[in-house]
């Protein structure tokens, strides 16, 4: 059986820029133990990354400028997005999109709150799953603790109104609870039961950051049988074969 | 800013069936004080207000013949699927509904698993709101606390491998939380940011829920802020209508 979880918000940490060890200020500001799942906002690892981008510098292609009107959006974000995209899911009154990185979700994840700088937004990071596993070795260096990281970003679902953090990286942790072909109590086999356990700590993470406050960091501490000596295979796992997906 | 959350297994229920006041037995087990969310499974909702079908009495029609043969289903299962149902999404591999009662999800979300008896089935509660709403007030009744009551159930999502829990009912809380208008602390206005808190604290209940031990009741303390005196709008707020939704 498991025991109690705990959510506990990181306060204290600095504003984040390009370049900054971001592990590292995580492992200063957390009192960390050895199986805490570390649950980030995408925000600040794409900030550290340097993921920012002025529309100014932006020269939308026809392409851009064509899909920007039908969807009343500025031509140079839409351009942006397009350099995100491996492929279009939708462009009726939102554009959905799969990024190079195989996430499905609208406008490539690309934000615009919460940035500095009205012109500024913030892509996504170029690979979610390699910054968990960078973040993971530096908070590992830094703080001595075997941690799982998750990179959390908040996605819009079809059929539910509403966002809900879910995990876009992740390292240390198997992000898919495999249920199938065990049994439950009364002896029956469990046979379509996959538990998304990386995108259910992502979403109870958000549960504690405040988003007006800047309090991007949870430490959810009580799983750490989910904590893996691996990085194993990321949030990758999370994404849904094109082929196998009756959405697209 | 937020403190901290704790997610609390609720163990020591008893097996649950048809007719049982579900809320004062979890009022008796669970240590409860006013603020608390209360995060129930849906399983023993339904199996409380006497869901529970048997394959043996159902009489399948030809169009249930019809869809089970190209879905490999039972017929006798897709007949009652097709009594839950208000529109099909999909009948190709996976059979997606709306229910009555206005969700998206596979199979009207009927189980099979953990029900005692190998020919039974498990409906879910014929409106999960009104449920939510009859427990707390139960449990208020029985405990003197004021809480908010989630019904929740696993469901599986377009795009992403894996189930999470969602809301299916709530009742004491506002599962919305609505950040458009409001400012980021840059003094920008957060255009499109509606969280489906109740959704979240579905997924956080089910990191301390065992499938396999059965323990299908989670308190979840230090969000008293969310706990309001009405029953409010109930899950039914987050669903979206067909006509916004581009993938109905």
């Amino acid at each position: 059986m498991t025991g109690p979880v705990e959510l506990l918000p990181v306060p204290g940490l600095p504003e984040i820029g390009p370049g900054d060890r971001l592990g590292e200020l995580i492992a200063a500001a957390a009192e960390l133990r050895d199986g805490d799942v570390v649950v980030i906002a995408q925000k600040i690892v794409s900030k550290a990354e340097g993921r920012q981008r002025r529309l100014a510098d932006v020269a939308p292609s026809p392409r851009a400028r064509e899909l920007a009107a039908g969807l009343d959006k500025d031509p140079r974000l839409v351009e942006l997005i397009l350099g995100e995209t491996r492929a279009i899911v939708r462009d009726e009154r939102v554009l959905i999109v799969e990024t190079a990185s195989g996430l499905v979700c609208a406008n490539a994840g690309i934000d615009s709150s919460n940035v500095p700088g009205a012109d500024e937004v913030l892509l996504l990071p170029a690979d979610p799953d390699n910054s968990a596993r960078r973040l993971r070795a530096e908070i590992a260096a830094a703080s001595g603790c075997r941690v799982a990281v998750i990179v959390a970003d908040s996605f819009g679902r079809p059929w539910r109104i509403g966002q809900t953090d879910v995990a876009i990286g992740c390292a240390g942790i198997d992000p898919l609870d495999d249920w199938r072909g065990r049994s439950d109590r009364d002896g029956r086999q469990l046979v379509a039961t996959e538990i998304a356990l990386a995108d259910e700590l992502a979403a109870a993470a958000d549960l504690v950051r405040d988003k007006a406050a800047g309090v991007p960091v949870t430490v959810a501490r009580g799983r750490s049988d989910l904590v893996t000596a691996a990085d194993g295979p990321g949030a990758a796992a999370l994404r849904r074969d094109r082929a196998d997906d009756l959405f697209r």
